[in-house]
């Protein structure tokens, strides 16, 4: 079904707007992909999208892709950069739902994990969650006050890997309480040279990693939930690393050398 | 020597806002400092600064520092915006001397050093330069054609890293074959599966890492000059990394266990 729109005063480019807020994306449980390689990667994935939207232009340079989608709104440039207020707008962008994954009790917990604590930055939330994508995590979980997973920027910076990992939003006390049950570590870090030095934990397939809030690090009493904390051993002035920096170099060294 | 001013019109402004730019830095021979983070980084590390720039109220909050300023403005907040264009601005900033680090032939090449080719985002540079400042790094090289190393942006995401290692801009080809006639390694980096793994690469002291563009990575000549080309194995689906990223990985493993 093709239907054109040539107004932003229409009703679904008012809804589409509101997809760039939280409580938006809530009340419709969608999210907006911008750009091609978005979503590419999402059909890649083999995840449904709800509808597609495209200038006149990009619609005609793609009709394999086109004929995909169960919706096709054919909009003007001026409603699409409305809606997404990118710099650089590509003309093509599509309506996925919010992916289901919920806490269930007796879920499998395997493989390397990523909880994030108040990580306020959307850029660093997205870069944190390619990176586990990258180095072979099963999944992230980010506390509540962080960065909102589908925000438009975070979404950005994941750059698809949300369809590549499982995603949650929840309490990480309840998370880490999950995992000590199971007997699975559950690493902290801490800017704090009397914490572990990573370069004494041994890489492994199994294990929860806590990143903290950018300016405050990890919540007190997380810390003391963790089975241990780790630090990186600076050896130069800096006083701190950037939160996307320490995640990267923790997560590639704790799996370092495991199996594909 | 302390000098009120209250107009943007005031040439001093006028020059002040010029350091925004490069041919402004360079003119000028001097850039911006930001903030008394940056101010007190630069006193410590025993830098002379050439002026600081302060609202009445800051300035009165810190007669310690102000008094060992030989120049002092006292200047409106209204003005301080509109030299800094900053976010959240403090009332406070300073004015440096460009660092006078010029390649000399027979200079002091030992200790790790990162070479950046052609990295375009300001955020990205500056990170990598903080990130070389924590990994104990003597010095970060950039392409011509990167992002500005005091730029305003650059200066920012240092967070004062500029004040701890060597910085140079300059042509990766010369600083290559230099470090090769000198018979120390330079790693590339290549995101190709049949370069070498990081894995693979033994802790050093002595070395140079070469990051590309972000888009495009290395440019294709500098790849053939180097010792070796390394790649990071990813074990997820995520087609890169970011190079800040990437570097901080890299920058860690390769200097990893070597003495304080």
């Amino acid at each position: 079904m093709r239907e054109q729109l040539t107004s932003i005063k229409n009703q679904h480019v008012k809804d589409w707007k509101k997809l760039a807020t939280k409580k938006g994306r809530e009340k419709f449980n969608a999210y907006l992909l911008d750009g091609w390689h978005l979503v590419e990667e999402a059909l890649k994935s083999g995840r449904e999208l709800t509808a597609l939207i495209g200038t006149a232009a990009e619609l005609a340079a793609h009709e394999d892709i086109v004929a995909r989608f169960p919706k096709v709104y054919e909009v003007t440039p001026a409603i699409l950069n409305h809606v997404l207020d990118t710099v650089t707008p590509q003309g093509i962008a599509a309506i996925a739902p919010l992916p289901a994954h919920q806490f269930k009790p007796g879920m499998d917990l395997s493989g390397a994990w990523l909880f994030l604590d108040r990580v306020q930055d959307p850029g660093n939330v997205g870069t944190m969650i390619r990176t586990a994508d990258a180095a072979g995590f099963a999944g992230v979980v980010v506390s509540h006050r962080s960065a909102d997973l589908f925000s438009p920027k975070v979404v950005r910076s994941m750059q698809g890997s949300q369809f590549h990992l499982q995603l949650f939003t929840g309490d990480l006390t309840k998370w880490v309480a999950d995992f000590t049950a199971a007997k699975i570590p559950v690493f902290g870090t801490q800017l704090n040279p009397q914490a572990k030095s990573y370069l004494d934990v041994e890489p492994r397939e199994n294990f929860a990693l806590i990143m903290g809030n950018e300016g405050h690090g990890m919540a007190a009493d997380l810390l003391e939930q963790t089975t241990a904390n780790l630090y990186i051993p600076m050896r130069g002035e800096a006083e701190s690393l950037n939160v996307a920096v320490s995640a990267g170099i923790l997560m590639f060294a704790l799996t370092a050398g495991q199996a594909k």
